[in-house]
């Protein structure tokens, strides 16, 4: 069987399976989204997440309890309020653990090009911690990830640590970023559709795409993916990251715009 | 120019660079890694970071501040006691917020083929989160990343907000965290030693390399690397994480192991 043959088998076997998640559906912030990816013959969604805050019941110090197992004390979608995580702490035994985790996506691609593409819509709108995986079998998934998160333990051995004051302070934070990375969601949506439609745009007119492989059309196209996510480098540069531009150590300079 | 000539100009470029980052040097931990992986003709690091302990002065909730401005209150790449914190905290005006930051490295790579090895290295030494970047003119980089974080509020426009006894427990995880890290990056470096080894046997004779071909044997590798970073999967099973495994959300399982 081609390469081709054997993405459009997975494909479809991929998208009959039923949904293994514990929800059992994809969230509503990016039941677009996944739909409109699902329907390019060049890629299928596997997994995703549209960003949540969590309140984990872990083992002691937060080590000894599987993620699979451990309980979870309260998990939400939507901005979150003070008496819910109270309410819900209640039932701690363990250290429970206030987690904010963001957008996550897992798109497997046809080819190695269009798992690209999409990585650098991923990048150019914000989502800095995105990669690709080529398996041996030549299997190429790109997953979007965000250095956008939060992790704060609340509770030791079921007794409460932090002040209500505190968690309210908390969740004002894990709210702001939940709206950061909707933004950044719908940037990623908007991007991509942009690449795409180009991408099509170079495929029917090949003498636009000979055009687009110099490199100083491909920072210009950067630029244009930059300016249909709106300001990307401003609100982005508005966190401290842990990000590959300024790791604190042995950071040596790309000697080109790779 | 070709690819495996450009590759080596870049290499030497990078490498005769000065390290432009705060430190200006390579983490004591990572030292021997990063020579190791520099000394393989397919490879080569750009930037590194062991892991490290931070508290970060920002702006108002933590959001208004870029990493490269805001003011380091503290960074350690050792375990870090409470009083070291709360000396560090007097300084702060703003949202100061205490990280966790795992092992970051980035590795370019001579082509696609030796990114894949190192990228297998890193997931089954329990770097889960690390990606491949192809660049539109080929550079090919392996990022090692961690789901492994901390990220915690402490003060409010320069007020703290948790007790001493809070901060205490929270280094405690802070530093069995570091502490995790670094059996990572140790079995990261033996079990590179391991697949290039095993890569050069193969190269030496191709009847061994074809034979390798086959989705069997790659499952046995798989178990050899598992079983040189000594029980990673229950060492990784111990602590909840953002994890591909688990999004709670959308998962479809692969119909073929990728």
């Amino acid at each position: 069987m081609d390469r081709i043959a054997e993405f459009r088998k997975w494909k479809v076997q991929c998208l009959s399976k039923a949904d293994l998640s514990r929800k059992g559906s994809v969230d509503e912030d990016v039941v677009e989204l996944v739909r409109f990816l699902n329907m390019q013959d060049q890629f299928f969604t596997t997994s995703s997440c549209a960003g949540r805050i969590l309140l984990l019941d872990g083992g002691i110090n937060g080590f000894e309890v599987q993620k699979q197992n451990c309980c979870w004390l309260l998990v939400t979608h939507k901005p979150c309020i003070k008496d819910d995580v109270i309410v819900a702490l209640k039932k701690a035994n363990g250290d429970a653990t206030l987690k904010f985790e963001p957008f996550v996506l897992h798109v497997q691609c046809r080819q190695l090009q269009d798992a690209q593409i999409l990585h650098s819509v991923a990048i150019d709108s914000g989502f800095r911690n995105s990669g690709i995986t080529v398996g041996k079998r030549g299997k190429t998934m790109l997953a979007v990830r965000s250095t956008h998160g939060l992790e704060v333990p609340l509770s030791h051995k079921g007794k409460l640590m932090v002040t209500e004051e505190y968690i309210d302070f908390l969740l004002n934070v894990a709210n702001q970023k939940m709206e950061e990375n909707k933004k950044r969601i719908e940037r990623f949506y908007n991007c991509l559709q942009h690449a795409l439609e180009r991408e099509s745009m170079t495929n029917l007119h090949p003498k636009i795409k000979e055009k687009n492989n110099s490199s100083y059309t491909h920072k210009k196209q950067r630029n244009q993916e930059k300016a249909c996510g709106q300001c990307i480098t401003k609100e982005n540069d508005k966190e401290p990251e842990n990000d590959d531009d300024d790791l604190g150590i042995n950071i040596t300079i790309f000697p080109e715009d790779y």
